[in-house]
């Protein structure tokens, strides 16, 4: 099962590409898509579309977890972080992947079985999980990473539970 | 010219089209789009996205004016309108139509000439400037034609002083 992650924003929005193989996970992709402020919002939001849709095309994903709520920001940083969250659902919606919604709470339960673990400890998880010799960088990539990491850890608890 | 007006959301996205023609300006239509709360929400975001898409179509308007601001609602309704605005906004880009923003100050004040009308006065007066015989309805499209109307009148001033 492979799954994209996405952690969704205007200025930047995180995405990592994640594959269960048996027991094994293993990192297929991660980045962020960056739009420049001084460009038309417009414009940025086509950017985040179209890339997110060549993405898909590109790995074929099974699923799809998208990161759905943030916390102690304001309504101006929500405005836009929902922007950036509309066009990616929509690019998912456009390419039928089934899509799913993750709390923060709820990614870094799944990561680290505690969730009051802080951002450092979930992105240690992250790379301890995926192999990774390094913390995968921006900030954002490893926090898309950590999301289709929880929404596999789900599939496989549902899986138990049905099986 | 012919503009569309947007009042976006993710529950109800008010939409009309103006046309002003010499110093008159004309209601072409009118409406919501209106999505279920029981639908998932890639599937409404979808459903905004291809009623835009086939409104410019249909009407082919010159420019957008999208709301873009709103105040006193929280953190969890701001990205839920984000992402109705979000979707607006790249329909409006994939078209090609240029789009710009007000925000509800700025549309009571080209609407009304007074920034502290209440609700009522805004669609009263909008009422008036597109002759129709009662207010619009929804609360939503009055929205829509109140933001389309604001930029007929900032297109007139902006001609004006470059004239």
């Amino acid at each position: 099962m492979r799954v994209l992650g996405i952690d969704p924003g205007t200025a930047s929005t995180g995405y990592a590409i994640v594959e269960e193989d048996g027991a094994t996970l293993r990192l297929v992709t991660l980045g962020v898509i960056e739009t420049p402020a001084k460009t038309p919002l417009p414009q940025r939001l086509q950017t985040i579309y179209s890339t997110l849709g060549r993405l898909i095309r590109d790995h074929a994903p099974d699923a799809a977890a998208v990161e759905e709520l943030f916390f102690g920001r304001n309504v101006t940083t929500a405005i836009s972080v929902g922007e950036g969250r509309g066009v990616a659902l929509l690019a998912l919606a456009e390419a039928e992947v089934p899509t799913a919604g993750y709390t923060p709470l709820q990614v870094k339960q799944a990561v680290t079985g505690y969730g009051n673990a802080d951002k450092r400890q979930v992105q240690e998880m992250v790379k301890v999980l995926l192999n990774l010799t390094e913390i995968p960088r921006p900030d954002d990539a490893a926090d898309a990473a950590a999301v289709a990491i929880c929404h596999l850890q789900r599939a496989r608890l549902d899986g138990l539970i049905q099986g």
